[in-house]
Order: structure tokens, then sequence, then C-alpha cells
């Protein structure tokens, strides 16, 4: 059976982002169907959204009636699926290292400033947007202080050596969203580099929030 | 040249926990380098131990000379390296399964209750253990009934059908966690049941904390 892909998307969500990247990457048609995360008490949470994926997460991607979730496990399944071109390298230790730096922001940085984190601190736990920002950059920052050791290591025009890979997918959305955040960027030289290198290309300006149907200033 | 296995690891560290289960599931030989993340102040920002990580993280797979962080990327170097027996299932859509159930745990649960976020919590923000109970608290529960749900769809004896997968390696150490924590476990039947099946075998028995050689009660 051919793919068919739908891509269950909200402008701002940094994982959808990242599959936006990866699906441009490798030339993948995809119809995006946007999800408001905010309105209506969030979209994601409507029974209509739960049909595609009952566990209320975005992104969600649908190849034909097959849905998958968790944005890290999509861009596994789109590697596997559409191996060309590859955004891994190919020896299962540069793979690890390119791993390494996708976690890095999947499991050290964003879980700790998304919408769901940040609304627990404003409304749980009642702290002030001071707090709140000093909490989110706390989290930015220790983890690009690791990412940039690895990309000073590893890179080249990208994040690992001259081709896309992976990495790249993750590094871009976590810059946009430090900046949102107004991290101050002077000790990532690498990953500023590489956010800029990255933003000069089609693929990668096509993915960003700003370019998406549901975009909302 | 033939793989050498150490493994940098902390008793108590969850993500150590699920490196440490796919070593003995595998039947790979390691040996056990015990890095203490709170006494002198945290090993693993000794320069010893920066030579091995320089982002000071636990656990490390080091194999000869090669050294890769992050139990993700851990687990998936593993499965290139070692195939047999694999941990994850055959076809692209059900590998995207398995890599969905272990997200939920490695990017949805664990950054929110790890060792550094309820420091931050204590130290910075002066929670109270009630309220800081309450966070770890919350962010379990709402994993695991994401989880509950994939299991209810996927699981047979295992998280993913009848065969051990990266998913119980990820499964068994978070519900350690939650035990810790006194999670009521009353709403998540199949998460109970497959984490009692897998504690009844050897490779998962080796593995938990107190069978460490650094253990301490």
């Amino acid at each position: 059976m051919e793919n068919y892909i739908k891509l269950y998307s909200y402008f701002r969500s940094s994982s959808a982002y990242r599959v936006r990247i990866a699906l441009n990457v490798k030339m993948i048609p995809y119809d995006i169907i946007p999800v408001h995360l905010l309105r209506n008490g969030g979209e994601q949470y409507s029974e209509k959204y739960k049909k595609v994926n009952p566990l209320a997460q975005v992104p969600t991607l649908q190849d034909n009636e097959r849905s998958v979730a968790q944005s890290m496990a999509i861009l596994e399944y789109l590697e596997e699926e559409f191996p060309r071109p590859s955004l891994l390298p190919h020896s299962s230790f540069e793979k690890a290292i390119v791993r390494q730096m996708c976690e890095i922001v999947n499991s050290s940085i964003q879980p700790l400033q998304n919408l769901s984190v940040t609304q627990y601190l404003s409304n749980t736990l009642k702290l002030s947007d001071e707090q709140k920002n000093a909490w989110v950059q706390f989290w930015i920052l220790r983890g690009f202080e690791s990412l940039e050791i690895l990309l000073q290591k590893h890179s080249g025009k990208f994040s690992f050596g001259d081709q896309i890979t992976l990495a790249d997918c993750l590094l871009v959305p976590q810059v946009f969203s430090a900046s949102r955040f107004h991290v101050d960027m002077t000790h990532f030289p690498k990953i500023v580099e590489i956010n800029k290198r990255c933003m000069e290309l089609t693929d990668f300006i096509k993915a960003s929030p700003e370019k998406q149907p549901d975009y909302q200033p």
C-alpha cells in the first residue's frame, strides 16, 4: 500500500516542527491537519481528535489508517519507511552520537518547558512570570551547554558533519523556543551558526511556525 | 574489534536501570562502574568522569574507547550492535508503537521527576514536600494514563505482544520510581501486570537497584 501521510500539527509545537522539517527534507508529500492546543480548552481533547490519537497528543502522524505519536518515534518511523535521503549517518556509533544530540533536546530540555509544564507552573504553583522565565531559561541553558560541547566535537556544516541529520530537526525548533524565552545565546556559537545555516534552506523555512496554515502572530 | 562494554551507572538512576535490563536480556557481558550522583557534590562532575563524558551525565556506555550517553541513544546502539535477541518488533509500524511507549516514559514522565528537577523544586522554588510530591505524582499519573491505553491495545505477556521489547526496559524502572513516590496504581492494571511478569525474570531482577554493587538502602 502506498504511503499517504497526514500530520496533525500545531504551528507553535516544537515537536510538530521537528517532524515537519524531516518530512520536507525527505520530500515526502503530506497534508497538515491543524489542532489548536489552546482554543476551546484544547482541540486535542475533542472526541474527534481522540479517535485519531486517544492520548490527545500533538503531533500525530497518520500513514493511511496507522497512527504514530511522539516525535522521536515518528522521526524513526519516517527514517525506516523513507530511507532516502537518510537523516542518520552510517555507522551505529555515529547514529548514537546523533541520537544523543536529539535526546538532549527531546528529554533534557523540551519536556521542562512545554505548554503543560508552564501551565502547571502558573496555575498550580502560582509562580510569577519572572520565576517561570528563570525556570525555562535554566533548563534550556543547561541542555544547550551539553549540546554545544557535542557540536564543537562533531559538527561540520550541520550538527553532525556536513549532512542534515535528525539532530538538526531537533536543534532548530529548540532554538526557536529559546528565542521566544529570550535565552542569551552568547555561549553557544555552534548552535547559533548551525541554526542560521539551516534557516537558509527552504525545507526548514517551510516548516517554521509562521509558514503554517494555522499560524497566528 | 570485539566489543568490550562498561556501563557508568548509579544504582537508583532509572535511565541506567533501563540500560542494565537491555544488557542482561541481550546477554552482553559488561562491567559496572558506579558513579555516585550525590556523594562529594556528585561524582559525575569529577574531572575523572568528565574525561569519560564531558556532559557529566549518567548513564554512559563505553564500548572500547567509544562513549555514548542518553539512555535511548544507548538502547538503539545496543540494538544495532547486538541485534539478537531483538528488543524491537519486525515492522516499522510496530517498532513505532514500541518507541511511542518508550517515549511516554522517556520524554513525558522521567524528565519531570529526575533528581535535578526535584532538587530545583526544593532548593530554588522552596516547594514543600507535599507540593513536590503532588508535582511528581501529577506527571507520573498523566504519563501512565497514556501508557495504559497503549498497553490495553498492544500488550500480550509483555508491553508489546509476547516478546520483551525496549518498552519493558522503560516500563519497569518507571514503575520502580512510581513506588518510591507512592503513586496509586489502581487505574493501571496492565502496567502492574506487566511489571510483575518482568520482575519474575532473572534479567530484570539482576538489573534492579538493590542488586547493584553501589546499592545503599
